[in-house]
């Protein structure tokens, strides 16, 4: 059995915020222990928020001229909608770049590094736990084809972000030759069904995985160009 | 809390078989009383294979012709790769025609009509217990630019498609402008997550989702060609 657990009651986080710090409160808060095989999905709202990526949006040109500044390749563009690849490499709506949720004329950017910041609190949380529990930044990302949106793994720190079952044996006893799921993409998108988008929870430990330990990297998941037929 | 509870025991699926049935059994079985509020989720091998959506696969020639008699499009196709729109609407590879997992020289097409699957599921399920639970059929997609698949809605029955979060004062007051949640995805990838590709599990309650009840149909999360950049 999965678990998905929310955690609630943490405040607005501002620059230099302890994010570690508020989940290990609302965790207790919540009555949640963490168990070993636990994940901690953060939305990166509030991991950026407490990094300081805040910027001017007080009106649509300052937003357009932050996603500019975010963007290191423009994908497709069409009126307002611009499909951008950031710094990072990731391949998204806006560079990014997010008004909503954000008090006052500003926006946020993806944190510098999502990766780091997943392994900063990962070691936090070891640190006040005792646990290592590998934790996964998650963000909202449209898709082409399919309508709608879905929260992905943007940063990640302790496990392997797919499940590899190329080459293994299927219950025929076939080997399957191109099953490799995208484990912590599912993880940000299940955690996504308990936070809700209006309200303020940021955070969920989703329990049960069948997770591997592992140092992947969440651009790992960035398919490289010479594999990519959509770009 | 979310609760993602895995259906075990359900055997080898053939032509004829009754997936309500099956699931019913499987519930009893696990010891698992469907609430008001749970989404069954099922993968399509099962309702494929019940469906008899066989067909001969046993060599690579006879796996590609089964792929073009499925393909209302080819969208993008290198060596054995082919993206195809299949004729539900679908953009996925080949076709949607799965050679894992199925007994002998076959592949399993998707459903005629997944959505029609998924009701006429839901209405036997409703006549052995009761109550109207909405039934998610699932099936492995990759995206382009981001490596490893995750598992989609295919076909759907008693709830909306999209959690249309337009609109809405978010928790800053602020009218949120571009959040529709595809929750129907969310929860077919939630599910994947208690099923595991190898096990022969093809089938979950996800409980504690805050759903729509709706009468929405999966081909609505196709985007239609004039809104897609990406075909």
């Amino acid at each position: 059995m999965i678990e998905i657990l929310p955690i609630t009651g943490i405040p607005e986080v501002e620059r230099d915020a302890d994010v570690a710090a508020l989940i290990v409160t609302g965790l207790t808060d919540a009555g949640i222990s963490l168990r070993p095989s636990d994940v901690l999905v953060v939305t990166h709202k509030i991991v950026s928020k407490a990094e300081g990526r805040f910027i001017d949006a007080a009106d649509d040109r300052a937003y357009r001229e932050a996603v500019a500044g975010q963007a290191r390749a423009i994908i497709r563009r069409r009126g307002d909608l611009i499909i951008t690849q950031t710094h990072h490499g990731f391949i998204c709506a806006n560079a990014g770049v997010d008004r909503s949720n954000v008090p006052g004329d500003r926006a946020v950017l993806l944190p510098l590094d999502p990766d780091r910041s997943a392994h900063l609190i990962r070691m936090k949380l070891k640190q006040a736990t005792g646990l290592d529990i590998p934790v996964v930044i998650s963000d909202t990302f449209g898709r082409p084809w399919r309508r709608g949106q879905t929260d992905v793994a943007i940063g990640i720190s302790g496990l392997e972000a797919i499940a590899d079952h190329r080459g293994r044996p299927d219950a025929e006893g076939r080997i399957m030759d191109a099953t490799e799921v995208a484990i912590v993409d599912e993880i940000a998108a299940a955690a996504d069904l308990a936070m809700g988008k209006a309200d303020r929870i940021p955070a969920a430990i989703v329990r049960g995985v069948d997770w591997s330990p592992g140092s992947a990297r969440a651009t790992d998941l960035v398919r490289p160009p010479h594999e990519d037929l959509f770009r």
